[in-house]
């Protein structure tokens, strides 16, 4: 190879975001060079900013600047019902379907026999407090309709029984499928045939 | 949406990349963020660096850190052999296969009329005055087997005819098929069966 240390650095660290392989990582990098003042610039600004401000929101898990994000800060959206989904992609998802009024629960993944993941490595212990604290109604379950998904579905039904209404998103959801891949109106449709569990 | 600002203009420009759209930047994006120590912040760094020190060798249009590149400066390499190539990612598969001892010269493209792209858009000037500043005995015309690729060397040839000895890639190289696309076994083939134009 012949391209300078500080490039070579940088084709390696691009082929390890999702989608890009070090083929591509290559022509993304000699993209972003072409390109200099343009995106190679405002991408490297871009993300130092992001590194500094974006954290966890404490009480939900979605990504924001502070440590509650703006719809948890928003009393508006305190209308008693929590959607709780796997990850901020699905609720970024969710969002942009403009359905859903109240507020989310981002488990951070779904429990998972084969990697591992139990209950206290996800935000489950977190989603039994929110019922008090925030006199939630109903929980919405908008897990992906994969085995995974639904075993941490039936999981967090098992333990919250009785003590709210819980419901999952039914019509609309394929099998195997993620929310994030979905277009808004399988979200929306999905979302109003919700069926109670 | 609602992700921060700072969050959509970094997955906006992620979706400026060759390879990603959209939805994919988004999904960098998070796994930046869920990478923040180990991927986020040393990616912002090596972005930053790389736009401080990159720029364009003046003499073959190669990328280094330095105004002559580490190919254009090492000696060993003046062996009376020039190697023409489309953009600095065909430099580097060229010097993948190992098998070139030569310098290079980076066009920045090719003639396409269609594009609008003329001789004097791309590092062709510059190439005829290298032939006796560096006493160059042999042009290899490494351009791809696409119409572009072969307009361009034609008219290189044409410009040079009876100045320098030229040859072009033959065997191995595929019809409409990209070097950067070629394995290292391919190119040495093409390479050493080159032949006289
Ligand atoms: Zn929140
Ligand atoms: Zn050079």
């Amino acid at each position: 190879m012949s391209a300078p240390d500080s490039i070579e650095t940088l084709i390696d660290l691009m082929a390890r975001l999702p989608g890009l392989g070090p083929r591509s990582a290559r022509r993304a990098v000699l993209h972003l060079m072409a390109k200099r003042g343009m995106l190679l610039m405002p991408l490297a600004e871009a993300m130092a900013e992001v590194a500094r401000t974006a954290r966890d929101c404490l009480n939900c898990g979605n990504i924001g600047t502070a440590d509650i994000c703006p719809i948890c800060a928003d009393e508006a959206r305190a209308n008693g019902l929590l959607c709780v989904v796997e990850d901020v992609a699905d609720l970024w998802a969710m969002e942009r379907s403009g359905v859903f009024k109240g507020r989310y629960h981002v488990l951070g993944g779904t429990l998972s026999a084969l990697d591992g993941v139990g209950p206290d490595d996800l935000r489950i212990p977190q989603l039994a407090r929110r019922i008090e604290a925030e006199a939630i109604s109903e929980i919405i379950l908008a897990l992906g309709a994969t085995i995974d998904g639904q075993t941490t579905a039936h999981y967090i039904a098992d333990q919250l029984e009785g003590r709210v209404a819980l419901s999952s998103l039914a019509q609309g959801v394929p099998v195997g499928g993620e929310l994030d891949y979905l277009d808004d109106g399988t979200i929306t449709a999905a979302l109003n045939a919700r069926k109670r569990m």
